[in-house]
């Protein structure tokens, strides 16, 4: 129908030969072995980019936290569930990718210890649970030695939307960050999205559409900013 | 196939009139707008003993959290995401239900404050998420003044199933608890499953099998314990 009509706008060879590896979904963090905490991403996103960059002739990988998603036969997936097993298998891929896009919803804490038995009850009307910050794969991508040259991050925000993505940008080292508010029936969970995309020096507004259709929008983008720029890798963030 | 096949065992007509209650899969305790807590629960146990007790003829509401199955039409279906939304609807429909069977895993915590916007990391290496007890809908239920003839929960253990599932039946008042591992590749997530059933002077255990078939079974179970009872409430916990 309209959506896969409209997917063959993608400029088909725009990728030929070039490795792009996608994150998508959530992270399960575990807190014992029943309980976990996640986040409301549906990896709806991710997967339509997976499809829009093989559309464009890329070799794709797609690292996916736990969703209810058909990964295209094409893109060779990688199923993980925590932040740690999403981050290890990035980085045992990063060396061949030349685009690098973020689009997991990735947990920005998990319990600070995974209890081995079902926590009990026992009574207790409160319980403390110690949190400890995981670590941030996008901004460890962005700072490898094996960064790809082009590095792109989303950020899902519920308030000042395109404030807190571009600090995020620069903060982290990307090349784009695609902005998007949650929390107000679009997003995460829905079939629609809109985004706000920033790269050093410029913008563009993608309004609110279907999800394929918004990825191949973002793809093209990409696309555009990938061959604009120079090899070298002016946007690697300061050490330390 | 031969699920389909087998569950024709079922005596069909032996619930005809008798209005059966389920609640079924996980619930969802937000942390904020896009992060919550969950565990494991897949849903498939509830939906098949939603199917067992429309093969006896029973009249059915399936209170469902969050899952990705199809509930069966002929049921009345009643979704919900957290444990207060699943305890609301329960309540709301005790009064005519005669046999109310708690196989959702409810969040027996749930964060004592849920953020209106997303927590921002803010450079944390650490956190802390103050959880407090949720109602305990099954005690409730079994404690209600319009407590069903037979009520029957799960109890999911990771150890001491036996000792853990039947001194919980007796602590909330249940007519029979089935219990189950979980942890060891059967229970959450899992096509099988193997039960361990209690009730006030025996048992019975039901070996590995599709939780299809399993359901089947325990409804029979079920169905011989409704028609053994007494009417009288001899199993409502004492107050206090």
């Amino acid at each position: 129908e309209i959506v896969a009509q409209l997917s063959s706008i993608m400029a088909p060879g725009a990728l030929t030969g070039q490795r792009v590896m996608i994150t998508a979904g959530p992270t399960h963090e575990a807190i014992d072995p029943v309980r976990y905490i996640a986040n409301r991403s549906s990896g709806k996103m991710g997967y339509a980019l997976a499809e829009a960059a093989l559309a464009a002739g890329a070799e794709v990988i797609l690292v996916s936290g736990p969703v209810h998603l058909t990964a295209p036969t094409a893109c060779q997936t990688i199923s993980v569930e925590s932040a740690s097993e999403m981050l290890e298998q990035v980085m045992l891929n990063i060396r061949q990718t030349d685009i690098f896009i973020g689009c997991a919803a990735v947990a920005d804490f998990r319990p600070a210890v995974i209890e081995g038995q079902k926590i009990k009850k026992q009574g207790r009307q409160q319980m403390t649970l110690e949190l400890e910050a995981t670590t941030d794969i996008i901004a460890t991508v962005s700072a490898s030695e094996y960064r790809p040259k082009l590095v792109v991050g989303f950020a899902a925000e519920t308030e000042l939307l395109a404030e807190h993505a571009d600090s995020k940008r620069q903060q982290k080292g990307l090349d784009i960050i695609a902005g998007n508010h949650v929390g107000k029936g679009i997003g995460f969970a829905s079939e629609e999205n809109a985004l706000e995309v920033f790269w050093s020096g410029g913008g563009q507004r993608l309004p609110r559409q279907h999800k394929r259709l918004l990825a191949d929008a973002l793809m093209t983008l990409i696309i555009e900013r990938y061959h604009a720029k120079d090899t070298t890798k002016t946007d690697r963030p300061k050490a330390g």
